[in-house]
């Protein structure tokens, strides 16, 4: 049984803030004064997997980083489906939904300060990190034990992998 | 109410240092032996809501690093408030300060370390990270709970905004 | 007397994963997006000083970023033992281990994920850090105190060479 | 009263290693495979603070990545006391004091591995991080409250400065 209280079958689509959530909040300032964003691997092999048993990935972010739109290609994303220097996130959220023919009750979002609130509140399933903006962990239905950048993205996809029973067995356990 | 014991109704201006307050204080060296600062990009949203609610944001540096200059501007400070490679703060906190017709008390000072404490005695707001120099900590009003470079500009911008009642409600919730 | 519950005088060959054993899982990207993995030091300096001694030390890894070949033979590594870019990692362990006469139970693998678990499964001594996936401590005989790229390296090479004898005295100190 | 149980007002230099010591012991790779080292700046405050005052403060380091000659020739450290790719630490350190007319008890030496035995065995102040190596806390008189990178430098120059009346007075509180 999973830690979330929601049925984790409706799921179809997870959609990521990066800053905060599969990045961490500090970051290395780039020469040019660009934050350079970090990845955590675990959560990566998480997404290549959801990605290859049919779930959607998505990135929904304000950053505009070089190497992030590089990076979620490499692990498994459609250009369709990577949404950077996105400032108001909820009216891209939606369209992306009806493009897909999702429902908000399918749309798992994760997202970590203010400008999340809108699609936090909209989704079926609000998620944020451990370290999450008070904003956000009162609209959470999933707080995750990582904080942002360390784990959160796979904290989530592997309990509704899990849940729907697509969590890659050992038999089966080549990867990125 | 807030948990600073002062009336943050007064604060006009927020002035930063860097090394060890909006950075952490260890970070990796760059080829040429320049330390390359880090930021946290929750300081940074909050950061930027403040300057676009009308509060004065500065950062008073002995830091000069490339990048840190387009930083701060990039989230909306302007250049006449960007102090870098400044050695002796007080002298350039207080002309600031009569630049922009502020008195003492209304400003908050937010340092981590010996060079700071000057400017922490002259303010109205001392301010300091949780590990803060046992000379900062000593004269602050607000000790913060994170660490330098991993929150603290967050939480004393965010303390003074819900106390003025500026702080980004949810329907306003765009950012950076 | 070792911690591990195996007889560690057997162990001709530690082999490694790399992301989330000998890096952290949560690593800066660089401006193509390829993950800039992370190296502890104290780990490499293990490393030297078991080739030195006569163990055999590879790694086997899915990662394929630059300059990790280069450090891996920069501590001694043979090019032969160095794996990269490599998914399915059974088949190329069972190999290496042919080739160098090892049996199964003469080699220690550690390793944090589900691509990791076969050869967990497989060779003697499996290992994982403090952090490893679920599945990868249901296996491991010894789970390091480590998180992944915060010592587990050395840990895991300093049991085996106390219980051999042959971790460096202090008589013998130099080193990288 | 010091919390170190020997008698400060003798030190008149103080020897770091790097990795492990005034770098963290997990850092990013450089694309060509070498460690990229870090640095906290509130420990090279305090060495500019020391030389100022009149301590000499050495490096003698296994270490040769770019720019750690640059960093502590920046904070004040003179060509002849920076000893880098040096792995046999000893003869280095007993030179430099015999050219410095120190003897051994006049010298605090700051090591956190194996390679620095040699020197902590000899040097009247023997000091190691809170994660030095188990050989390096049998020996150290010192064992610091930080982590290796995270602030060892800074305590034991303030320990000895304050011991011996000359840290910084606020009065005097402009820096680096």
């Amino acid at each position: 049984m999973s830690k979330i209280n929601y049925d984790l079958t409706l799921i179809k689509g997870i959609v990521f803030d990066i800053d905060g959530v599969l990045s961490p909040a500090t970051v290395p300032l780039g020469p040019d004064g660009i934050p350079c964003r970090m990845a955590n691997l675990r959560d990566g092999y998480a997404m290549v997997r959801a990605v290859k048993a049919g779930l959607k990935i998505a990135i929904i972010s304000g950053a505009f980083a070089p190497g992030l739109r590089e990076r979620f290609s490499m692990i498994g994303l459609a250009p369709g489906d990577i949404f950077l220097d996105t400032l108001d996130k909820l009216p891209v959220l939606q369209q992306w939904a009806a493009d897909n023919g999702f429902s908000a009750g399918q749309i798992a979002y994760v997202g970590d300060d203010i400008p999340d609130v809108p699609a936090l509140r909209w989704c079926g399933l609000p998620a944020t990190p451990a370290d999450g903006a008070v904003e956000c962990k009162a609209l959470a239905l999933f707080i995750a034990d990582s904080k942002g950048g360390y784990g959160v993205g796979r904290e989530i996809v592997e309990e509704v992998m899990r849940a729907q029973g697509i969590w890659p067995v050992c038999s089966d356990a080549t990867g990125i």
